[in-house]
């Protein structure tokens, strides 16, 4: 079977800048509701009287290794609300040449003719990781990116769901959402990237996955361009549709310092992932480009007692 | 130059053996007598009042991959003292074959002849990293180790020192005994292992380093064993020379809000370090062994605010 492989240009890489951007947007807007809506929806709460959280954003620039410009991204973080500890939204479109070894990383993954030659590249993406003052609000992330050579394209990203304790009613509704996303647009998608976010989200030293899990994908290129962006927009709806309401089911139950303490564990399970496992933060860890970026992902507060 | 090596067996082994763990008891010693002292040291300390801190000790067995008895060790951790938050110190002695991409490391850094037709290895070693209550006293790493394959053998070790403020004094100190220390044994040791510490205790994503440096030595072989060991004992004994003066001088001192603050992130570097750079924490994680004695090594309690 020859796969036809849809032409990409500056129409369609705008296109899927644009998209991450409204999605930030959107995300933001809708973390902020949550912060205004908390005082009345746990009066009690212990952080309900601290004024709602707000983002504050930060552009980055992304620095080529030969020093040329490389476009660039914002950094939208949230921290010491009244419902989200620190959450951080990152953006990015950022293009250049690839390194050597960032070459054979991607050329060990799938095959991309002519990249020695032309080794341009363009990315673009939205992430997120959000750490939940109350420990019976599951922390989550998601990421959505494409990926650009000349000749050459793909979408990448997933979510998974991190609560501090497992309630079976909540990873059912988290992944019956993300699975109504996938099976719009083939019934395949689901099992496979669910599969693949398991084997993914897991820390292997401690042989555990780091949460209830979710999808993961990467490298997905069908051919039709259309189809690939709009199922990645998906997902990215699919995201609030799916942590929006545990949110809200959750934001008002009252919590001991013994989970706190247990979140405070999990989080630092979480760190672990993030420093030793994470394709992502490694590589951003190795090349050392914009580290508070990078590294936005980590939690406010861990524990190894 | 042809450099003669002489002959090592199962005497130097157990004399090595016994060494990291009469260096481990006495460290212990040390420690819980500092415990003892600091209610009477600093009666307003916000943890004066709690029982002095005793080492809780755990057994560690080493699984080799094809699942053959390969040795072990001993973890002992003490948490919540007076002065130490959490500090943890592990000896073992581990023994059988290794594994290919263990011989290629090894390989890659200094020629083994006959590695790979007889494969047998034996390790033992002393590692302490001690997390202090209050800021205005470092954190401190020392580990010394000896290896051993049928053709080779050498030591290795190292002492850093991680104040969350550096104090000028302090640092002169701490490298003082240790440049003593050195200097008794070969005048060019001090000025290369400092360098090779100050390279290695790099945070490399951040381009800083993870403290104030100490000394940091691998693949120490000059041909004679006895030689090579006093140096690594004396490399021991410099630690606790060079440390526990400085925590009598810093044990007393008041700290605020702001300094425990700063202390929590200055530890959030420290996790970084060992999770993302340290060479025994990757090569623990990676295979999977003990990983509570691997990650002993992690903060109490760390922030990335």
């Amino acid at each position: 079977m020859t796969l036809t492989i849809q032409p990409v240009g500056e129409a369609e890489k705008t296109r899927a800048a644009d998209w991450f951007a409204a999605l930030r947007d959107r995300i933001c807007a809708a973390f902020e509701a949550l912060e205004d809506a908390q005082a009345e929806a746990f009066p009690d709460g212990p952080h309900s009287h601290l004024p709602p959280g707000r983002f504050e954003r930060t552009e980055t620039r992304r620095e080529s290794e030969d020093g040329s410009e490389g476009g660039g991204g914002l950094m939208s973080v949230m921290r010491g609300g009244r419902l989200f500890e620190k959450v951080g939204v990152n953006v990015s479109a950022v293009h250049g040449r690839l390194g050597e070894q960032a070459q054979r990383s991607l050329s060990a993954r799938r095959e991309i003719p002519g990249l020695a030659e032309d080794p341009r590249f363009w990315a673009s993406g939205v992430s997120l990781v959000a750490h939940m003052r109350s420990p019976k609000c599951p922390a989550v992330h998601m990421n959505t990116r494409m990926f650009w050579t000349p000749t050459a394209w793909w979408f990448g990203g997933g979510s998974d769901l991190n609560p501090m304790r497992e309630v079976a009613a909540d990873t059912a509704f988290f992944h019956g959402v993300l699975k109504a996303a996938c099976d719009r647009h083939d019934p395949a998608y689901y099992p496979r990237f669910k599969a693949w976010a398991d084997e993914y989200f897991f820390n292997r030293h401690r042989r555990e996955p780091r949460g209830v899990g979710g999808i993961f994908y990467d490298d997905l290129c069908t051919g039709d361009w259309e189809a690939d962006f709009a199922f990645t927009q998906d997902v990215g709806r699919a995201f609030l549709d799916a942590f929006l309401p545990i949110t809200e089911r959750r934001r008002a139950e009252p919590w001991t310092p013994e989970d706190r303490e247990h979140q405070l564990i999990r989080r630092g399970r979480y760190a672990e992932f993030n420093l030793v496992w994470d394709r992502g933060t490694r590589f951003g860890l190795e090349t050392g480009h914009n580290i508070e970026a990078v590294l936005m992902s980590m939690p406010p507060e861990a524990k190894w007692p």
